[in-house]
């Protein structure tokens, strides 16, 4: 046997090529991507598939908040039974009530009617794109090898299955972990911990009942909030099939975390982690704004946003932070489209939209104030930037749990904000070096890894079209039902077997000693 | 938000300088590997470390089978309890043994048996190690940064926690699947086939039942095998700990498979699957063996060999494989050390030692017959060559299962073989078109792979140097008991609390309902 490092040899390269191994040439690819910040991380992947000579077709809502037509990949626009003010109208409901707060008891179910409201408007346009059978005769006939989707919507996992063709996902995470429960991995309560519960991996006795207790919660949220998805796929595929049931056909999973994030837990062989794919390289800041964070000096600057969705907010909550920032020697870029009060300090610099990660790689900047949103989290994490986070809705509050668990992170709640607040986290994150630190080992973990994740992407996006799916990494619990996963079948039976032989020893037992007895009897009666 | 692909900005460099990211420089590696077989893919593994810079010292006992010196790295030779001879004594027993048939329900306790005895010379080559104090305290001086160790045998581990190490464990897979309980991957009894049991990861409900029986034989089996190794791990470690203990500190998996081979099922952060990194790049052949097998035509070739330990047969057995040869056109390359017959037939080219992987590599290797270690089948499978299967002992009754199960292989006994089984399986195997596109088709996914294996299990290693471990993908699994992973105490409590709720509201009732009666028939009485 030879050792050293692998090359084909001339009679395998022959075959090899013959199974058309190497980068996959024109791939048609659909993508059914969710719209908002989910839309950010995925046009990456869209755009570098795209690059490499795939053929990509992107479907866009008539009515859209970020996506948009490209040079870069084909769209194609279909109608929707919304128009934008009413698009507009929904995300202004949902914006404004994130500065109200909620009893905290009530959170996780005033996240569930937000999580509602925000996804069925989408939904309906995803009826409209399912009920257009021109298009969707148009779309089913150019043969598309792969469907690449954001599975957050129910739109794209069900023209996977009605046109045949495998899918990837690409997501952070369904809620509910829907995604774990769909694709069968293990997550053993004891030490994976449910959202909203603020467990860690490491878990007290308490802290264990209580993920227990959200189990049987989220079992019945999970019901609730996927019950139009359920409505939609038994629509349009029947088979009584629900939404869990449709993504655990999905061949491949893209998902954007990994283990310095997330807490270790198990995965599965179609699974591959593409945390950190949208820290895209960093460009050179425009002159201004270079000159702005660079004139900053040693106090360094603080970069200020709280997502793609929220640039504004109440001003009597924005007083709050224009206060803080003048009591700080540092300055501070802000995504701020507000109206700014009259004596706005100088050291702040409020823009419309801000070139978050190329300002986060500036060697000067020092602190990130954020939602908690994981494309910002990411960029954090790959710049190494402690952060100051002010959870909004959906998974912000885990993902800051996470961060500030981890100690790379402050978390102040947005409701009662005060500028003395700001002013001590702020204070705490710059001069207490551990913060640095610890983001620096997260960061240098985070960045070493064996192939980046947008490379990843696109290699199990081809793998999927060159081998028509990935049939040998899915698990065979897919073919299971409940009861015969967990084996409770093979274990009854093996009870009923154990108690018969019980059951029959302990009776012949019995009746030998009756024989034995009797005999006795018999012998002293006939003596 | 910016997008692409990611590359560190200045200010980012410098500081990921600092915490030694990139290529590591001069790690120090004590390697503990295991004789035989086992070394022939980890010496791989640690020339190539060796050949990166790393400073890597392998301990070799003084008696061995298969390990020697070398230019690429540093050997420590350790005296050991017995002689070369006592080694070969044992090891010829072992063969001997392979050529009778045991009946076949004693099919696992002949292995277990063969295995026991196979390992405990091992182990007190081991010990002599560990008794050896000189040696003992300069290992621990040198400040090894990382241990590679094969845990089939326990020294390694042993070692690492001795030194507190890291430790990176390199294996296809420990008998009774002890290294899945010692890192608390989940393994479902429904789909996860055991070892001996015939079971793929589809299984009828008899099967199933199997499974799980042959469960409850592995757990004791398990306490069998492992007592010599839980022993030592006492005597040296102490506190209580058994070897599955030990194994569970491991911090980085390098599992020799893949689930092109493997049936898939749930894996955990800290593994990665290195299967075929001994598929090495294919050398020409010698002069004389490439005008034989390229004399074959288009009838091809056949390659024989039952591994790196049996190279000699029974003459009688031999002799069936010789009439074989005499019926077929294609040439056979043989490595076989025993006395051929005066007639031995002209196509048969018997050799002392052979180039497998060269063999295999050629366009006219047509059949690999072999025992089916798990080597020999990735050079089939990366060669994309249908195997005829000789299983002898240990895995490679599974090995070969899984290969005939995807339709790649047939299999034979050794016990009862004759020239006329010989020929059938080979004309199938040959002029059967399946067998050839299937494993094609399993070449084509096995070698479609974002990193080469090799490339993989440097990057771990490295990484494990780099960042003295990974804590971050160690689940917390590892912090509970039975009960508490099973979450067996929170369902108590659970059940507990809800009996009590259900018992007071009972006894309310039940006062109150009296309450109500007593009430009705006093003022029936007073009426």
């Amino acid at each position: 046997m030879s050792s050293g490092v692998w090359f084909p040899t001339l009679g395998l390269v022959a075959w090899l090529c013959c199974l058309s191994l190497g980068p996959v040439q024109g791939g048609k690819i659909l993508v059914l991507p969710v719209d908002g910040s989910h839309w950010l991380s995925m046009k990456i992947l869209v755009k570098e598939l795209s690059r490499r000579g795939h053929d990509v077709l992107v479907m866009v809502p008539e009515c859209s908040l970020l996506m948009k037509g490209s040079d870069s990949y084909k769209t194609e626009i279909y109608k929707v039974p919304y128009t934008k003010d009413d698009l507009d109208g929904s995300f202004k409901r949902l914006k404004d009530s994130l500065f109200i707060k909620p009893p905290s008891i009530t959170d996780l179910f005033v996240n569930v009617e937000r999580l509602v409201n925000f996804t069925s408007m989408q939904v309906k346009g995803c009826e409209s794109l399912l009920n257009n059978h021109p298009l969707m005769t148009r779309l089913r006939e150019e043969g598309f090898d792969l469907l690449l989707t954001d599975p957050f919507l129910p739109c794209g996992s069900v023209l996977a299955h009605m046109f045949s063709i495998p899918a990837v996902y690409f997501l952070r995470g369904l809620p509910f972990d829907l995604d774990s429960k769909a694709s069968q991995r293990p997550s053993p309560l004891s030490y994976v911990p449910l959202a909203f519960t603020g467990n860690t991996d490491i878990m007290t006795f308490p802290q264990r009942v209580k993920n227990m207790v959200m189990f049987f919660v989220e079992s019945y949220m999970c019901k609730v909030v996927y019950s139009h998805f359920d409505d939609l796929v038994s629509r349009y595929i029947g088979d009584g099939m629900t939404y869990k049931d449709l993504l655990g056909h999905a061949d491949f999973w893209l998902l954007r975390y990994d283990f310095v994030f997330e807490w270790p837990r198990p995965l599965l062989p179609n699974m591959a982690f593409i945390g950190g794919i949208n820290c895209g390289n960093a460009s050179p800041l425009p002159e201004d704004l270079e000159e702005f964070v660079d004139g900053s000096g040693d106090d360094g600057f603080i970069v200020f946003t709280l997502g793609s969705m929220v640039s504004i907010m109440p001003e009597e909550k924005a007083q709050h932070f224009f206060d803080a920032f003048r009591q700080i020697p540092q300055r501070v870029v802000w995504r701020y489209t507000g109206v700014p009060p009259v004596d706005a300090p100088k050291n702040v610099k409020l823009m419309k939209w801000l070139p978050q990660n190329d300002l986060l790689a500036h060697p000067k900047a020092k602190v990130f104030i954020t939602h908690g949103g994981t494309h910002g989290v990411y960029e954090g994490i790959c710049n190494a930037v402690p952060m100051l986070m002010f959870p909004l809705f959906g998974d912000q509050g885990d993902n800051v749990h996470r961060m500030v668990s981890r100690g790379v992170a402050e978390k102040l709640e947005i409701y009662d904000v005060t500028a003395e607040k700001v002013v001590t986290a702020l204070n705490n994150l710059i001069h207490d070096k551990s913060y640095k630190e610890k983001i620096m080992e997260m960061s240098a973990i985070h960045l070493d890894r064996p192939v980046e994740p947008l490379e990843l992407a696109v290699f199990w996006t081809e793998f999927i079209i060159k081998h028509k799916g990935a049939k040998h990494l899915r698990i065979a619990a897919h073919e299971l039902n409940w009861i015969q996963y967990h084996s409770l079948d093979v274990i009854g039976f093996l009870v009923i077997i154990l108690l018969t032989v019980l059951f029959v020893t302990f009776k012949c037992c019995l009746f030998c000693t009756r024989k034995c007895f009797r005999k006795g009897t018999s012998k002293k009666k006939k003596e």
